[in-house]
């Protein structure tokens, strides 16, 4: 490929390097004037899934498809009369990508999607969540035959699969094209008179549908973004189903070999807001459900409970509920946060998380403290924050996770560090312990986390309920690229 | 005055404008490596206290004087090698300064401060939290005599007062200028060689003292700025005080005539962030314990306490250790708040306020549910969180709110709307709560809120302890400059 | 197509609206250190080819292929160590693009060249002068195959037409490709390890070789580009040639059919640089030479001869030259034009020209001027120059135009008018006196300017040695896209 | 002083280093519609005196004074409907600054003119083009006495003078700052109903005034500004003479103490546009007039008389008329002049000079050039010039200069290197030719350029007509900051 002048370039934003990143937000209306301003407002709403960079296309009769593409936040691209008015008509998709800047190398902004194509019947436009895992061998064979790549990305051989598809009809092309394609995928696609939803086979990323209003329907990766413009929670794409929306009619169609259903258990746990609904709960009610089993699995002994803000709160708040001990804000985080600032040369540690955090100095001084937090990747801030509660003078600091040990990387639509920068891919448990420095420290296990998540009877090993690769190794759709570059897949020994 | 071409301005950010507004964050640091990464540390701290620009001025032995003044979030503009490194030198001071675009008109570059002032003796640059209230008498006069204005912010007053003083020294020459000022004001000042710092005699707006190592020093207007720096939190700058710090030594003055103290309580109420201390007390726990006397003062029953996130959090977590009733985050907040999106012209209503606030609706739904924010201004916000929440169908909502009924403006550095815009100035509590709709609205009484704030026996109304002249009308320095605009002060009737 | 974001718009720039507008601007070098310092000098020397946006594609073996794509011009973009590093290697091409903004609609930055394909066998890029007048049919054909086209460029459909080739390498493929398309094309273009250059089989557009050192070598749209970066004019790319440049070598190769040359006679008159050589001599001394002709062919007695600034020059010093009658500047050309200023509501006539020219009126009061021109096209400014002069004062104005009247649409990559917006299809010469307000208006003959051009015997009919089109409506390539389209090519008759 | 922020900076233009620069040009209108547009007219209209900034001030009754002010063109910065509706009102005016970025260190925008002062009986906007030379002096005192300077400015000592005069109205408090001031100035102020012009007692810079419709006037630094916006050329302000224009009336006054008027003769040579009128006669005149003198005073046999473009051309023709040598443009001008490009690390030499000039070399290969030029001030550009005629195969290179040797330094608001910088303070005729390795090498002489600046009898050594202080080293007005700098005044020796 051809790498495009630095000046496309965003900002890193290396704050959160300790977590694991949700790759993307796709949403999509038809059956409204002015699409592309409810579009910006569902891509607000799941700005948490990518920061980057984000795109909208639209179209309209009168000026066909339109679209703007910019990195950054939708707030600073996408609110100005001037660049919303270049997109009108009652049709429009968009998506939000996360930031690999910095971490992957090097985004272009012909890499931001939504995805444009030019077909002999009409053009269409294709936004999607996930990752194909059988991208490069599909490249090399398009290639092969004469098509040319525009962008780096995977998601462009959705659209040259298409391209060369022999059917009539745009839907049917993307059946033809999405059945090629392995991996996780919830695709969000446009042509001048559809809007299109499609979720893989297993349905590994999530896809919800709502109704505007009479005669619109949105298409969103979460309901939170449902709310944001009004509209009604209708129902989740269902995994494998393809929905065709036109003239305020849905159709859905069900395009590939049935498998049994694998949703992301680190949806529920971090990626999705807590405000969003996710098999008929609140995202919130099964995290502070976390906390509950967690408290159960792991009690200790202390005077507060204190979250990590922002993604430990409502564990935290469960644990307390549980266990009876008070629940305070030990912790406290700076609204704005930003880019990396220049270190004094001297006298200050751990500067990067205080840029983010504060220690709530009088409230913690003397107390045996709980800490509550998503997950431990590498394990590096956790250590910092540690660091933080020890020197303003807390007595004990136990750390309790809401997520079983994070293991194994992620190939499916989340960026996650390499096998050995995980850390307890490389350390039991005591060793985490005393690698982090804390006076206990415990993972809720898979089977609570299953139990929180609804699952009553906990983890089904024969056929578990959500793909928990990240946590066990096992993955539901086999990694053919990343094992072709030299990824090893867990053996029966491990 | 003249107005600046608009390409200064910086983009309205209309979102929070049902809240009062601090004004300004001071910061100084002296006797460091590379002050200015330090004092734009500091100024990131104190974001919360302004964020619509900031400025840096630093002095260093072979460049001299060096500033940088921009609109818009320190993370923004004082992270880059290329701008830090145009700041050397061991002494430097900093301000954050509010936005008040839209609401009050317009900001210029040169109105961003610190101010500088060359004198005959050398150069000293200064910037000022709080507000003079005979600034537009002193102008008249300064103009009168030949100064020359160059801003029309008030600060600029007290620079041209030193450079008519007949004093030799530059210390000497601010106290002879902050003699003649009338108001509230914290001021953090530099010479070549000295850090000072100054409070008002009533010590109405905040200013301490911090110990970098063992030669720096830091003068900021919160304990926050202290922490992210590594800095010792050695005491606050008592009311009247003048500190002039230089080679490692504090020197500690008293230029004002005395007077009791008047420490702003909004202050404790909502413009500090919690983390930082005041008067000993983490500022978090005054919060919270403002939740356990509401509770106390106005007990409902209900099955669950939700903050107006984030500034009600405190209070909350108080009023649910207090009464009992679980704790639950019923109202999430999106972090990427900004500028005005474009409203879909239909279907949508209180899209403002979604933009930055969305009900967790699968953990409100049929239950009864107590509100707690930090005040009631002009009640806008108050009223579209209430819709958003039957919306979502709550069963009933109680509105408890953390601070008494602001009936009065600030004219001490605070942006407050005309009394006018007061709600609590217009209607009576039960008209309040009928105009929002709410099943029943508390206010916490002032003598309830001097009981949180560590005043065991509550407000002596002979000699307040604080500034609670936005609650009772009662100003300690006569606001001379509005009266002369026409503002009447209360009269004995009132 | 889809359209982009508008934020991508250049300014307008519509000073110039009364020319003939080349489109594009190529150049290229191998076998130097950093090529793209080369290559950005190269095109700075032909940016009077193209103002609207330039590229430059280098590769590197260590980092692959590298581009960096702008708006503007190339000095204010491809100048900054920044950008420049970003584009290291031995070998790189560039493309100036003539702005269509305003008049034509609508240019995205990803319709600016070069453009860059990957095949199977590696990657190419391609930047090209000229038009393709079957790109529409192409474009079908290759849409119709599964091709996705991304630019609205008639130049991607070559790499298209390459990356669909069955030859086992880029030569070949681009053989291939440039057998399949009819028109006027200049290209240079570049694999890993070749630069590759081929002009059309009739030579409509220029193309010129140049040699570095030793070992590098130079692709030029014209010889000043040479002479920039001090490299030595070798020769004319003959028409038909491709020429492929590798490790000092230079192979010349034949593709096409042969076919009677038949370059552009308006880069004689007005697209190329003065300083530029054609065909053995300057392009000066031909526009000198028209002066000389146009004196012989239409004498008249008058005091001063002044030119237009400033392509009128070169022809107004040989018309004084032959004639005998002073020459001088009558109008003076202000250097720092720009785009539009707004105009004074009154009291002001012919504001545009102004902004650009300006009445020497001491000089002119009371004389009778020759005024040279190098073309009439719209006949606008030509009539608010006479104004201005009449205005300050001039006896007589006659007016003498170093081309034939424009009277045909140039479909070979030249921004033309419509035929019914070109004076010269709508009125006799006398007719446009008339409409011009001057005293007298002669052209040059066909003939003339064929002898100034080298051609001592004039024009052949049979078989012209240049392509006059523009002039005699005689278009040695059918524009059949513009057939299609409706054009009429001339009759009979005409 | 305190040095802001290098953002502010503007880009180095280092192209015409070997030039003398003009520092300033100022504008004015008052009595019509949106006097603004017409001030930003003017000041394109006078880019050439100035490049770095620009700023207008303008009035209207309803929102007072407004400004804007920026760094590059005025066609950059204010032609858009964005920013000139913020400078409503009939009366403004506008200054262009010269760019001394690199050579003289850093501006800021504050530095940028007009200035502005808020005084007890109103407000006052002033701009000027010349230089104070008691600056220093009179900052030190004022700033005794308590102004405080925002400027490194010398302009700004007028405003502070103003701002501290006993008198009444603002006319008469600019006669007593002005009184105070010694040196060179050409001044355009402006209160809310007056435009008010001044030149300093011994006329050393321009001011012209035009008239616009019936009630308008127009103050300007030259003539051709007047042209571009339609303004009738009235005739020159008078040294020593204050114009204050209001309601359609011009009054005069003479407020200071007469003197001989020595006006700056370089203006006629180099610094004025060749279409401004100076004198009664176009500038244009007077510059081929120095080449009819220089073609008498310094002959040589030759095949071609080329001009260094565009600053020689006048001259040229003047050389050429009067020789009867042919007139040919043998070094070509790069319109699209820019920053500085890196320059590729071998093969090139020269390259700075190349990026703006041309040699055309088919036409000057083996002829004898007489090479006109309209100074040498270092003569590095002049070496290069040479260098590249030589290389294209030039026979004979004779440089004619249409100035004498520039021997001495401007202190009146021309920015000149050091004494020891200019080459013929340096060196004798003789010893430059050589070191600029030209076959001869004439300057015109003072007499001559007296001539033809319509001196008929010369230079009157007792009471030169103009200043000539750059060549004879005759001060008119002593240069008192400097001297106290270290400048040394010519003895009656040299």
């Amino acid at each position: 490929m051809i790498r495009d002048d630095l000046r496309d370039m965003p900002p890193a934003t290396p704050f959160d390097d300790d977590k694991l990143k949700e790759e993307c937000g796709v949403f999509g209306v038809i059956g409204v004037t002015d699409a592309a301003n409810f579009v910006a407002l569902g891509m607000h709403a799941l700005q948490h899934r990518g920061q980057e960079a984000g795109g909208i296309v639209a179209y309209d009769p009168d000026t066909g498809f339109n679209s703007a593409r910019h990195f950054g936040y939708v707030r600073d691209n996408f609110t100005s009369q001037r660049v919303m008015e270049t997109l009108p008509g009652a049709l429009g998709i968009g998506h939000v990508r996360y930031s690999t800047a910095g971490s992957k190398g090097h985004t272009a902004i012909r890499d931001v999607q939504p995805f444009f194509g030019e077909f002999a019947m009409g053009g269409a436009a294709i936004a999607h969540n996930g990752n194909i895992t059988n991208a490069n061998a599909l490249r090399r064979e398009l290639i092969e035959r004469g098509s040319i790549f525009q962008s780096s990305s995977d998601s462009e051989c959705i659209i040259h699969l298409m391209a060369r598809s022999l059917q009539r009809n745009i839907p049917e092309r993307m059946k033809d094209a999405l059945r090629r394609v392995e991996g996780a995928f919830s695709v969000v696609a446009m042509t001048r008179t559809k809007l299109i939803g499609v979720r893989d086979a297993r349905g590994v990323r999530p896809l919800v549908l709502g109704k505007i209003g009479d005669q619109g329907y949105a298409l969103s990766s979460e309901t939170c973004a449902l709310d944001i413009i009004g509209a009604e929670f209708v129902r989740e794409i269902e995994p494998g189903e393809m929905v065709v929306i036109s003239a305020g009619k849905v159709e859905s169609f069900k395009p590939f070999d049935p498998k049994p259903s694998r949703f992301c258990i680190f949806e529920q746990v971090y990626f999705s807001r807590p405000d969003s609904i996710l098999g008929g709960r609140s995202v919130y009610e099964t995290r502070r459900q976390i906390g509950v089993e967690l408290a159960r699995e792991a009690p200790v002994e202390a005077d507060l409970v204190c979250p990590v803000p922002d993604s430990g709160t409502p564990a935290a708040i469960g644990f307390s509920h549980e266990s009876g001990i008070p629940y305070g804000m030990g912790i406290i985080r700076n609204q704005y946060m930003g880019r990396t600032f220049i270190e004094p040369s001297e006298q200050i540690r751990n500067m990067g998380v205080r840029l983010k955090l504060n220690v709530n100095r009088a409230l913690i001084r003397d107390k045996r403290i709980i800490l509550v937090d998503d997950s431990v990747v590498r394990g590096t801030t956790s250590r910092k924050i540690k660091d933080m509660l020890l020197d303003a003078g807390a007595a004990e600091v136990h750390f309790r996770i809401a997520s079983p040990p994070t293991m194994w990387p992620c190939f499916y639509g989340v960026d996650t560090p390499d096998r050995d920068k995980l850390l307890a891919a490389q350390m039991t448990v005591d060793e985490m312990r005393d690698h982090l420095g804390v006076d206990s420290l415990k993972f809720i296990s898979l089977d609570g986390l299953y139990r929180a998540a609804g699952v009553a009877e906990g983890r089904d090993a024969a056929a578990p309920a959500f793909c928990d690769a990240c946590f066990s190794g096992e993955y539901p759709v086999v990694p053919s690229d990343m094992i072709e570059k030299g990824f090893e897949m867990k053996t029966a020994a491990e």
